[in-house]
């Protein structure tokens, strides 16, 4: 049985998760992987006398997790990004090998953190919390050219657009809801403007397609102009509308965009509901491959940390300090050429659009032909009799694929139309890869 | 860059999956894992001289495989069990470690072979193809005490489950169309009778028990009993019916059966259709996870082949044959105390019940009086005016969770009454842990 000493910064809800399930699995961990870990030390800037430290030795200064000479792993979960970001390139820097949740840290600066070490930087428990999707990536999928990565990575995104499609709630009663639940924070904008879900798609992109860490590639919305009949229309023509985020390697290049979208009712993806998380996989041999979990909590974040933590045991194990260095454990980083990302203007997509108009004869009419005149097609339209209380009416369209410029420029001009008299609502159908 | 060199068993449609990926994708394995692939030799039966070798040596004897010192690690892609097994063995006694899709092997010798060996015998392709589930069980899930396993695990049967609830078509007839696109063999008793994927809820129970492999302990059914109607009665009541494979652990032990289950429309393994696998693991700190992907083909098992290749490949590149035989890679086998299995007599389900009857009044009281004397309590009732063709009516009856052993007195009670005009099916609800 190898020891393995590990240092946590932190005692927030994920770090108390770790220590709940060393105390609770720690025997059959040892078990499962003949490695016994042992909590060394655990740094947080107070101190909880209520959490079950496991024997281990406390400091409120996160350096001295690195300065210990008996912590082998450091288990980075403090969370932000400029402690946090200091902590994991000193531990590198002293050979140490680190764990950690922290997608924005490692959405920002993967690249520099996974250049620098001699040991591994891991995080498994950033992305999807306790769904293994970056071991499976890298390693469960290595045989494989991925062609395209399609997640539900935003918990409260997902529970908020279940709870509007299941009790057909407007957007601000849901979101109300879902901070009493505690499932959206007080300032809900880091996850209904979509910057979490791109933090997390950033890391698989560049683990899917061997590129950069280059959170500023991406396209970015959220979910705030979703209305609860945008998700009724949806599902009159056979769609449910969920946070996504994509990355796909087309001819034109690499996608990489965070968006509502709609998916086919039929669809896995569709069936991913509430906070559950999921990540497709669509790749040369495996072929579609889907992964599902809890994208986030204590007990599931800890989940991932912990193995992680237990790969890199099994690595200390082998009783070679190079074999951190070399494994596969590591990452591959931008070993190829640069892939080329594709702008979002150019990327084509078949949309959804709901146009509030004027309730009069000839506005059907009007609209088709703006959209006509960039030689956009209808593929299907929802027309409702009833107004609503301004005594507008949507006309529901949805359209041929159409480059996203083009389609820009007709919505331009659809807006100016003085039939047109609210936002045009437009949705991206999910691609196929 | 390291090289591993690998030796080929057989050249079917996995053997020639393995050598396409590795053609196409060597490289990109190659960046990804810091691993060079080589394929050494290929020993067959018989030479293909259409399939490109990738400059490999021929050999039609396996053993060649073991015999040769330039051979690294040995993939058995023959199938079967007598040589398969004996090429196993010989070359674990070699010290070569061994990668495996055979799941009759394994799920009938695991317990052998995996004591045997001094370096790693690994086998994802063994279980649900293309799925990471094996890698995701003992190294993803690693931190968790595994409450409950649920797998749809054989693709024929649920392309077939698919196809009778999408076209309302019989049994006999979708098989013929399963056999007509080859996803049903010419005898298709081994995937319908449910073999097959007893021999993969062997593997996960093992694994994720670590308990015994041990095949005859489980209870096996297959879906040669259902009918049709059976799907849109289900339906009524708001259940699709699946091909399970359960492995759970309960307050009186460790369950292990595979038969047909209602499982909630709502749930995520309800939307896995066609020749899709998934399996759906439930513990105590990641929760509700699940994995899907293709169970079947060529491609798909030799991405789950080549995964566990690449994986021993940054062993070796570890420079330690040492690590080979210490990794958690090795699944742990039998570490704790046998966990009790639950016979099957034992073991309470919900149920549903369609009972063939004449149409004749009072005959229901009957059925009724008959459940309740042995204490059976119904939850739910479809009973329909038209009788078939042979003037029978079918009352649908969902009971109360009850003891298999009971339940069987009821049925062996029913079907003595000269009411009842035919076999009754009896399909157990999914249970959740």
């Amino acid at each position: 049985m190898k020891k393995l000493r590990i240092g946590i910064a932190g005692l927030g809800t994920v770090a108390q998760g770790v220590l709940h399930l060393i105390k609770n699995n720690g025997n059959l961990m040892s078990d499962r992987t003949g490695i016994e870990l042992v909590v060394q030390r655990i740094a947080s800037r107070s101190a909880r006398p209520d959490v079950d430290l496991l024997g281990a030795a406390f400091s409120t200064d996160v350096h001295d997790l690195v300065a210990d000479p008996e912590v082998d792993v450091v288990l980075e979960l403090i969370g932000g990004e400029g402690l946090a970001k200091e902590l994991i390139e000193s531990a590198l820097a002293a050979n140490k090998p680190v764990v950690t949740a922290n997608k924005a840290v490692v959405a920002a600066h993967g690249d520099q953190l996974l250049a620098g070490g001699n040991v591994p930087l891991r995080f498994e428990a950033a992305v999807a919390g306790a769904i293994p999707i970056i071991q499976s990536l890298s390693q469960g999928l290595a045989a494989n050219r991925i062609n395209a990565i399609y997640g539900i990575i935003n918990g409260t995104c997902n529970y908020m657009l279940t709870v509007m499609e299941e009790e057909g709630l407007a957007f601000n009663e849901v979101l109300a809801q879902a901070q009493a639940l505690g499932y959206a924070e007080a300032d809900p904008a880091f996850d209904i403007d979509g910057i979490d879900a791109a933090h997390k798609l950033t890391i698989l992109a560049a683990l899917g397609f061997a590129t950069s860490y280059d959170f500023s590639a991406l396209y970015i919305e959220g979910i705030t102009q979703i209305a609860a009949e945008d998700i009724q229309y949806a599902k009159e023509l056979g769609f449910k509308i969920k946070h996504l985020g994509i990355a796909a390697h087309t001819p034109a290049g690499l996608e990489t965009r965070v968006h509502p979208a709609l998916v086919p009712s039929s669809a896995l993806l569709a069936s991913v509901n509430g906070v559950m998380n999921a990540v497709q996989v669509m790749s040369d041999g495996a072929g579609e491959t889907l992964f599902s979990g809890p994208g986030a909590g204590g007990a599931a974040t800890a989940s991932a940390v912990l193995a992680d933590v237990l790969a890199l045991g099994s690595l200390v194990a082998a009783h070679t300090s190079d074999a951190l260095g070399q494994s596969q454990d590591k990452p591959a980083v931008d070993t190829g050429p640069a892939i080329r990302r594709v702008a979002m203007d150019d990327i084509p997509s078949a949309c959804y659009l709901r146009i509030p108009t004027v309730d009069r004869p000839g506005v059907f009419a009007q609209v088709a032909s703006a959209l006509s005149a960039h030689s956009i097609s209808i593929e299907a339209v929802i027309q409702k009799e009833q107004p609503s209380a301004d005594a507008s009416v949507s006309i529901v369209i949805m359209t041929n694929v159409v480059v996203e410029s083009v389609l820009n420029a007709a919505l331009s001009e659809l807006s100016a139309l003085d039939t047109v008299v609210g936002d045009i609502t437009r949705i991206r159908v999910a691609p196929t890869h």
